[in-house]
């Protein structure tokens, strides 16, 4: 079916349902940041791959929005003659109905894929213009979606306590124990993580994101109430792993529980920014007095415990040993005649291929950055959006990758010379591993939070007019998304305290259009720092094992401090690496660790 | 009159009103910082006497709020038998309310004394729990205040253009063409630093803020109807001086200026954190449409023009000479055989007198903190509030204070050795001025707010285990007040960007109970900053020209860096200061700044 006829399908059923515009947003159920293949509706219609974005029918004319990553892509991708390209964040999708369409109009949204939040904020922007918000029970594209992919039928994973660190029926007790305390009776949990986390289970239903999709509801008593596909289940006792007060039943389930809880007039928390709008309303309908929250689960998920943090540094041990086994072969291949050989593609290849032979290693954790020379510019680029560029014609190479352990998730950047470098790259990129060396060396009183650091992994940049347009830090989970919150290191936003346990990225940057792009990252775990002061600090604890590229560092932009900071990492680099190497990989650890 | 019978007039009236609670702010009509003699309403119901707090009045019982400054001052000030003391913030006054009454309860307050912001807030808390907020049209103090100070009579100050660096009308128009894109019909103006900035006047209605107090109304067509005591202006020409459409009214004149407005249907905006709550009510009862925003006035405010810039460097550079001359003079008592004789008294007004000295000095900016050894360990001390301290005991002299000069206004702490500092000093000391330094130094980009900067100046202490529980930085007026917002340099809520012309101060410290207390301050102002870099970046001017004691810095906890600013600095103080000083001075003045 081309995209025309899927465009005029949706609008047939429009039609039908008397709407005079449908929304379509990259979401699922669930609102994480990744979607399994079976809910990749926006690309269905639009033929629009990237991970964020929306769509909007309208009877006459349709609109794709996309952020800056994708104006290029968007326009590859979908079919001027069908769609106008829009900004997704400068021109949001609901000014686009508000301004193609007057007062009276039906503006069609499926209450599965937005969020409790969207919808009141949606409801009230358009009532105010007399537009109504209309939730459609079917959506048009799952009628008229064939050859749909199934969802993924990987079964579960029980993970053993010599992983979590924690059994379940803990951390159910101490977020019922404050749902009590709020006078909540249950919390709706709709996001995957959280539930994955809770109930120490884990899946392999979204690529790099290991988790069974799931809804739950947590009582004030402890116990669940858990919505999956029982298939997942088979031969695993999850009572006897997660805890007798933990049910299982198929989704479909969901609504009917929803109902009962309402018809007993339950307080039913939930977080208005992920739970679903459709859950919320199903809730409300029958009769629930609902509460907005954050997430309970969060923080404590977010907060390693002991045995999480042990974990988190084995899998970074075994994934520093593969990363520095690819760098000293990428090293091998320049010295040979035909370096060119290697694109992108195939650089990115070796990489897993490495981080494959470790037992523990289930699957990357993001789609790998393998970027040479200006495509190292685009801080989201991925060789398999276009033609991957080829060893031999570049200075620098980025790489940014990271695994899926039982035990952990990794994360890594390395910026590497493949060419000459010039004393400018040179310069950029002393500035950008001086501002990871300034972060990674701090320390900060309880309460801190990432946006009060944020500028410590710039200023070096700033200094000499330079900076870059992502945040610093994000939180990274265990055996679970790469990207968690609630803390992250950013110039907006990021007031959350950083707390022992929680880990977080280490990753400032400087990025040259049309010509190189830089990052160092490493993942630091947060830790209690001793000092002779007066009150407790908190610092960060290195967990990335891997050299940082001498052959690119200016030494006359650092000062000693940085110098000895680079030289004690390398050492322990060197300590803790190069018993588990042998050979050339072991005679290349060896330069790429000595001191400067 | 005793507490006990103002107290028993007080709820006399409460009667007659039907009230069964009377709240008592610490403000006027006007809700700036500071307040004049005859609005300190609740001095004069509870003896109380420090800058912030607050009085709740019920039939049989009355409290007083303050916060963590003033728990020792409370005690000495009001009777116990008459006022329980609770905390200002973990105790508000409105949960005593709640706490003490129950559904049915009439709340009086005075609307004149009250934010917008506030009475919203108040009357949905107290709803909530079915009691009614009451405005009272008399306030019961002032019909019960007998010899209540009169207003100042000071006559106002036409400040010529020549200090001011920009006319009325030009500041006015671009205001107002604001106001007219945005559909607003007038501004309502009720803080004084707003109006006197906007009308390029000044007056000495309230020690060291030199304002007239008054109220304005800005017209979309730039227009302003300024409502003050006409006494003040008499024998100037306003019109001439401000603008000609520029109307000066009595303030009794207000109300019906309002009402009228409200009778035509004006969209009226006002900033509900500083508009009192009287005339909004006015406003709303006669028709008004409010519209609620920041005041318009407080960003152009912040941002001084060059001649404003230039007025300031002027005024420090008198004010750099007295501090100066002020801590020769300080080195030469210690040496003499009698220093003891000197109190903290005294050296503040040894200070004051050597300012005074300059013609252009009005007044203090703010009281100054004059504080030896461990008295300066209390950020708001003042000697004046118990016997003050003798030379002689301790071994560090802090000293905090400022003035009002018709081109500038200025704010400076130096801590001083004055007996045998040890090495705990000396490294307290000097991480706070590293802490300092940095913060000096540092260039960032457009957009960058106060809390992304303030680490800079904490994290020398942090890593030691240290840090100082206030703010960093705080703006600073053009002979208006020595605190100005928006912008602050503080770990919380600081995001608005700093921006060229923009004054603030650089004050870290370390305060030790009971032992000694430690701030470096100086005055810098955002200026663009010269770079190779690709983007622009700012970065900040310094202001104040006065040594830091070479006595109290242990060079060890300093960078390369750090001593090149300090040598640097000093040869800046030695070449602006050092003409204006002779003899003793002079000597003084080369010693310490001699190169470390």
């Amino acid at each position: 079916m081309t995209h025309a006829q899927r465009l005029a399908n949706v609008r047939d059923d429009m039609q039908h349902q008397q709407l005079d515009a449908f929304v379509v947003p990259h979401d699922d159920e669930h609102l994480g940041e990744y979607i399994p293949p079976y809910a990749e509706r926006l690309h269905w219609l639009t033929g629009f791959s990237g991970s964020a974005g929306a769509a909007v029918v309208l009877a006459g004319k349709a609109a794709v929005f996309v952020d800056g990553r994708y104006t290029v892509q968007v326009r590859h991708q979908c079919e001027a003659a069908l769609f106008e390209y829009r900004h997704l964040i400068e021109q949001p999708a609901l000014n686009y109905v508000l301004d193609e369409l007057s007062s009276g109009a039906r503006v069609g949204f499926d209450p599965r894929l937005h969020s409790r939040g969207w919808f009141d904020a949606a409801q009230k922007k358009l009532a105010a213009k007399g537009l109504e918000l209309v939730p459609v029970t079917t959506n048009p594209i799952d009628r008229h979606w064939h050859h749909r992919p199934a969802p993924e039928a990987h079964p579960a994973l029980l993970l053993s306590q010599e992983y979590s660190g924690q059994h379940s029926e803990a951390k159910r007790n101490r977020i019922a124990g404050q749902l009590a305390a709020d006078h909540i009776d249950a919390q709706l949990l709709t996001q995957a993580e959280p539930i994955n986390w809770l109930l120490n289970i884990r899946g392999r239903d979204i690529p790099c994101l290991p988790v069974v999709l799931s809804f739950a509801l947590l009582h004030n008593d402890g116990s669940v109430q858990l919505f999956a596909d029982p298939a997942k289940f088979e031969g695993l006792d999850l009572a006897a792993h997660s805890g007798h007060n933990v049910s299982l039943s198929p989704f479909d389930a969901l609504e009917s529980a929803l109902r009962e809880l309402g018809q007993n007039g339950a307080r039913v928390q939930l977080d208005p920014a992920t739970a679903n709008a459709w859950s919320s309303l199903i809730l409300e309908q029958a009769g629930a007095r609902l509460v907005f929250a954050d997430d309970p689960c969060m923080l404590p998920k977010a907060c390693k415990n002991p045995v999480e943090v042990q974990g988190s540094r084995a899998a970074h041990l075994r994934d520093g040993v593969a990363v520095s086994r690819f760098l000293a072969w990428l090293d091998r291949r320049l010295s040979q005649p035909e370096p060119q050989l290697e694109d992108e593609g195939t650089l990115a290849d070796k990489l897993q291929a490495l981080r494959a032979e470790n037992p523990e290693f289930v699957e990357p954790s993001f789609a790998t950055i393998s970027a040479l020379g200006p495509n190292a510019a685009m801080c989201h680029y991925h060789h398999g959006n276009g033609t991957p560029r080829t060893l031999g014609q570049d200075a620098i190479y980025l790489v940014d990758s990271g695994g899926q352990y039982l035990d952990g998730t990794t994360d890594i950047t390395r910026t590497v010379a493949v060419g000459e470098p010039d004393n400018e790259m040179r310069k950029l990129f002393t500035l950008v591993l001086r501002g990871h060396i300034d972060l990674a060396c701090a320390r900060f009183p309880a309460g801190t939070g990432g946006v009060q650091l944020d500028v410590l992994a710039r200023l070096p940049l700033w200094q000499q007019g330079y900076n870059f347009d992502h945040g610093t830090g994000h939180g990274v989970g265990h055996y679970l998304s790469v990207h968690e919150g609630p803390q992250r290191i950013s110039p907006k936003g990021s007031a959350v305290a950083l707390a022992t346990g929680m880990i977080v990225s280490n990753e400032p940057g400087y990025y040259r259009e049309n010509a190189f792009g830089i990052r160092c990252e490493n993942l630091e775990v947060v830790q209690p720092a001793e000092t002779d002061g007066d009150i407790p600090v908190f610092g960060f604890e290195n967990l990335t094992w891997v050299p940082f590229d001498h052959r690119l560092i200016d030494t006359s932009w650092l000062e000693h401090r940085h110098i000895d900071w680079l030289n004690s990492y390398h050492a322990n680099v060197w300590e803790k690496i190069s018993p588990l190497l042998s050979g050339d990989d072991l005679t290349w650890l060896e330069q790429a660790t000595r001191p400067l």
